[in-house]
C-alpha cells in the first residue's frame, strides 16, 4: 500500500513563518496518529541560524521534538527536513542532528542539481548517525529523463544506503504521463523506494500523485488542506479518503473533518491554493517562490505579474536607441532618498533647509510624502515602478524628474520615455544589486543616487513597521536586504536622517545642517 | 484543436439562482469573445415555469438573448441548455425554442438514462428547427462501458443528426483512465464529435479534461473560477492558459485576470470549490446535489454529513427489536406543529387555551419556542434531528415526549432509545413523503401527527422568512415542498393557526376556540 508522509508543519510553514499554535499542533498530531495510511509526520525543518525571524517549526528546538515524540509515542515515524544548501558542512550536519537521535526516524534533504554531490555526503553521514535518509530531488519538471537516470545512478553509487528517493515537482509543472515516466525510470535505475511530492499550480497534484502510485511510487507527500508553499500541495484529506475508498480502510472522518476545519481557518487568512498567476507559472515552468513574493508584496497587480511571466523578453527601452538618455547628466552634491514613513513630516523643515544649503536632490521612492516637497524650490526626482508613468495624465508635472526602471513588468509608451524629464534606470547604474525580477522602489532610488553621487546618499522616511503583516513583511525584508547588500559592497555607507527600525546608521539632519555632511 | 464551451452563467447559476449583475455579464461576454479557444458561450437555461424564484439566466427572456447576441456579434457561437426532464413535450420544446431561432446556435439537453428516449425526440425536433444539438449524457461514472456504447448506438440510430455527444461526470467521480476509455468507446461507436464536462470533487476536473482530449474529445466545458454546481467545474482560466501554452496561442491575460478577479469576489461569498464532503461524495460516487443541499442548510455539521455518506447503511434502531415502541400508543384529538417563528409568542394564550379545551398535543419541530409551553399543563412532543438526544444530558425532561427519526446521520444510544418517553419515527408513518436523505424537522413532526391523528393537523410559528438568505432559502423550499406534497396526497389539508408566508391555508386560533375545529 502507498503510504503518506504528511508535511503540513514543514511545507505549510512557508505561510506562517513556521509558527503554529500549540492547540492546533496537538489536534493535528492526534489526528495524524490515528490515520492508518499516514506513515511519517514531517514536523518541520532543522536549520542553521538565518538572518530573519523564522519560527519554532523551522528550527525545531529539541524540547519541541521530544514533546512531539512523546505525544504521538511510536504510532507514527517522525521526519524532519534539511535544506542542503543551508547545511554547508558535515560538522554542521552533526550539530543539527546529534540531539535528534532516538527521536527522529527520517531525515530528508531538499536537493537541487547544483548541490547534488554535497547532498550525497550529507546522506551518508546521516545514515552513519543511524537515521533513515531521503533525498528529495527538486525541479523534476526541468530535468530530462536521461538526467533523472543519471542522478539516480549517482545515488546508487555515491549514497547506496539512501532509504527513499523523492521526485519533487517544485514548479507544479508536471503532467501525469510525465510523472509516470520519471518514476519508472527511477525504479529501473535502482532498488531504492521512490516517493513523490507534487504542487498544485495546475491542479494536477492529485492526478500526478495517483500517476506516481500507478508507476510504483510507495510514499507520497501531502498536507492538510494542501497547505504549502505557493499554490500548495496535494491535500491529505483527499489522499486519505482516496486510499480509504480504494483499500476499504476505515478512517475517523469526524476527526479528519475537524482538523481540516481548523486549517481552513488559517487558509482563509493566508490564502494558499492556486490562482491564475500560479497556473501560468506552472504551465510556463517558472519558479513559484518569486511569484509568491510578488503577490505578497501587493505592489504589482496580477496583470503585471502575468505580463512578466508571459512576455519572457521584457522590453521597456525605447525602440529608437538615440533617444536614450542617462541620469549622469544630473548634477547634485548629495541625494536624500524619501520613503513613505511619517518621520518625513516630522523633519520636513530640516530636510528642506539641508537641501537648499547643499545642492541636494530628493529622490522619492514613494509618492506618499511628495506633497511636502512641491513648490519648495528643491529638485524632486520620483521613482515610478510599473506603468504608473503611463497613467500619470494630468498629474504629469514638468518640474519633476521621473525615473523608470528597465526591469519592470509593464512597457511604458515610447513618447513618454522621450520626454526630457524622464530617465531610465538600468542595472549598470548599480552593480551587485541586480537579483530582483522587478526593481523595488528603494533600489530604483538607490540606482539613481549612486549614479548621481555615490558618496553621499541619505535616507529619510524609511521608518520600518510597528506591526508585521504579511504584506509589509516582504517590503521590510526587501528594504533591509537592499541596505545590507549596498553597505557590504560600497565604501560609503547609507545613512538615515530620520528615526528608523531598519538596521542602518542614523545621523540627525540637524547635525548635518550645523556641522556639514563630512563632520555631521 | 480542442475548443472550449464556457458555461459560467449556466452552471454557475446554481449558486446565484441564475442572477448575475449586468456589469459582470458584460465584462464576461467581452472577455469570452476575445479568447480564441472559446467556441461557444452557454448563456443559461431555457426552462418552463418552475414553482420557485429562479433568475434571468434560468429563463433567458428573448430580450436578454438578443442583447447578448448583439453584444458579442458573431465572434462566438451561443448555446443554451434545456433540462430534458423539465421539457415534457415536443410542443413545450417548440414554445421554448421558436423565438431563439437566429439568435442561438446550439441547444444542449441534459439527459439522464431515465429520460433518454424522450431526449432523442427532443434532439430531432431541435434539429428540425435549425439548431445545432448536443446530448449531454449525465452520470457517466455510474454507466458501465457496455452501456455507454449502447447509448451511443441509440443516438446514432434515433437522433443521427446530433452534433455533439457530451460525457458528463455529474458526480465528479471519474478518473483519467476511465474518461479516456469512455471517450474512446464513444468515438468507436459513432462519428459524432465527443465533448466532456467534468466536476472537481476529487480535484480531477483538469486531469480528466486533458485525458478526454487525448482520447479524442474535441470540445470541453469550463467556467470562470470553476463556478458551478457543488464542487464546481474545470476553470476556464486554467484550460485557456493550458491551450495557450500548448498551442502558442496569444491570449489577453489582463482581461482574463480581471474577469477572474470579479468572479473570485462572488466565489468568496458563495464558496464553491471542493471540500471534504464533496471529495467523499466523489470517491463514493454519490450525488452532489444532495450534499450541496445538506451543506447549505447548515442543519447538520460536516461530520454528520460525512457519517451519512460514509456509513452506507444507516442504523439507528435499537439492536434489541423488542424495545421498539410505536407512537400509536399516544392518543390525542388534534396536534399543533410548532415552528421557530415569532408568531408563536404573539398567539401563545390562544394556543394554550385551545390545547386544554380539545385534547391537543404540541409537536415541536423547533426548540426555539418550547419554553412558552413548559409547565403549562399541556403535552409537549419534541422532534430532535441528528444526535441532539445524546447531548441532552441535564436538559432531559421526563415530562417531554422525544421523537427521533430512523433517517438521520447519527446513531442514538440504545439506552436512550429504550426510555419510555422516546419514540422512533419511520417512513411507514407517513407514506409519499420519503424522498429526503434525512428527515427535516417539519417532516418529523408531521409523521408523528399523521400517525396520532391524521385529520386534524395544525401548524403554528411557521412564519416564513422576511429576507431570503442562502441558508434559509433551502429551509423555506423544503418546508413548502413538505406542505405541498402532504396536501396533494391527503384529504385533510394542513392549516396554519398563525400568519405565515408559506402557501398554506390559514385559520385563526380564536375562530377554532370559539367555533370548534370542524366549523372554525
Amino acid at each position: 500500500m502507498t503510504s503518506i508522509l504528511d508535511c503540513t508543519l514543514r511545507d505549510g510553514g512557508y505561510y506562517t513563518d513556521w509558527d503554529f499554535e500549540k492547540g492546533i499542533v496537538d489536534d493535528y498530531l492526534d489526528t495524524m496518529s490515528q490515520l492508518p495510511m499516514i506513515e511519517y509526520i514531517e514536523i518541520g525543518y532543522r536549520s542553521p541560524a538565518q538572518d530573519k525571524y523564522l519560527g519554532q517549526y523551522f528550527y525545531l528546538p529539541i524540547d519541541t521534538v521530544k514533546y512531539i515524540r512523546e505525544k504521538i509515542d511510536h504510532s507514527k515515524k517522525l521526519s524532519i527536513m534539511i535544506n542542503t544548501k543551508d547545511c554547508t558542512s558535515i560538522e554542521q550536519l552533526e550539530y543539527l542532528l546529534s540531539d535528534c537521535i532516538g527521536y527522529i526516524d527520517l531525515v530528508r534533504f531538499a536537493v537541487s542539481p547544483a548541490n547534488f554531490d554535497h547532498a550525497l555526503n550529507l546522506a551518508n553521514k546521516t545514515k552513519d548517525m543511524g537515521f533513515e535518509v531521503a533525498l528529495n530531488l527538486m525541479y523534476v519538471s526541468q530535468i530530462n529523463n536521461g538526467d533523472i537516470k543519471s542522478y539516480i545512478d549517482q545515488i546508487v553509487t555515491g549514497a547506496p544506503r539512501t532509504d527513499y528517493i523523492y521526485l519533487v515537482d517544485s514548479f507544479g509543472a508536471c503532467y501525469p504521463e510525465e510523472v509516470k515516466k520519471k518514476v519508472r525510470i527511477a525504479l529501473e535505475a535502482s532498488n531504492i523506494p521512490i516517493g513523490y511530492h507534487g504542487h498544485d499550480n495546475i491542479q494536477l497534484a492529485f492526478a500526478n500523485s495517483i500517476a506516481s502510485e500507478e508507476a510504483g511510487a510507495v510514499i507520497i507527500d501531502s498536507t492538510i488542506t494542501g497547505m504549502g508553499r505557493g499554490a500548495g500541495n496535494l491535500s491529505t484529506e483527499l489522499f486519505c479518503s482516496y486510499i480509504s475508498n480504494k483499500k476499504d480502510l476505515v478512517i475517523d472522518y469526524s476527526r479528519l473533518a475537524n482538523i481540516v476545519e481548523r486549517f481552513t481557518e488559517i487558509k482563509n487568512e493566508y490564502g494558499w491554493g492556486t490562482s491564475l498567476p500560479y497556473m501560468i507559472s506552472g504551465l510556463e515552468k517558472l519558479p513559484q517562490g518569486e511569484i509568491m513574493r510578488l503577490l505578497s508584496m501587493k505592489r504589482y497587480n496580477t496583470n503585471s505579474i502575468i505580463n512578466l511571466l508571459n512576455e519572457k523578453e521584457e522590453k521597456i527601452l525605447p525602440d529608437d536607441e538615440d533617444t536614450f538618455k542617462g541620469i549622469e547628466t544630473l548634477d547634485f552634491s548629495n541625494t536624500v532618498l524619501i520613503g513613505g514613513g511619517k518621520e518625513v513630516a516630522h523633519n520636513i523643515e530640516g530636510l528642506l533647509s539641508f537641501a537648499k544649503k547643499t545642492n541636494t536632490a530628493f529622490i522619492h521612492a514613494s509618492l506618499k510624502n511628495l506633497d511636502y516637497f512641491m513648490k519648495k524650490d528643491v529638485t524632486n526626482i520620483v521613482c515610478l515602478p510599473g506603468d504608473e508613468l503611463n497613467k500619470l495624465g494630468k498629474y504629469y508635472n514638468k518640474d519633476i524628474i521621473y525615473l523608470i526602471s528597465d526591469k519592470q513588468p509593464n512597457k511604458v509608451d515610447d513618447n513618454i520615455i522621450k520626454m526630457p524629464n524622464v530617465f531610465i534606470l538600468t542595472d549598470e547604474y548599480l552593480p551587485n544589486l541586480n537579483e530582483f525580477t522587478f526593481d523595488p522602489p528603494l533600489l530604483m532610488a538607490l540606482k539613481a543616487a549612486f549614479k548621481i553621487q555615490g558618496s553621499s546618499i541619505f535616507l529619510a522616511g524609511f521608518d520600518g513597521y510597528d506591526q508585521e503583516t504579511e504584506a509589509n513583511k516582504y517590503l521590510r525584508e526587501e528594504n533591509q536586504q537592499i541596505i545590507d547588500v549596498y553597505n557590504k559592497n560600497f565604501e560609503h555607507k547609507l545613512i538615515s536622517l530620520t528615526p528608523t527600525k531598519y538596521n542602518i546608521k542614523v545621523k540627525s539632519i540637524y547635525s548635518l545642517i550645523v556641522h556639514g555632511v563630512i563632520n555631521g
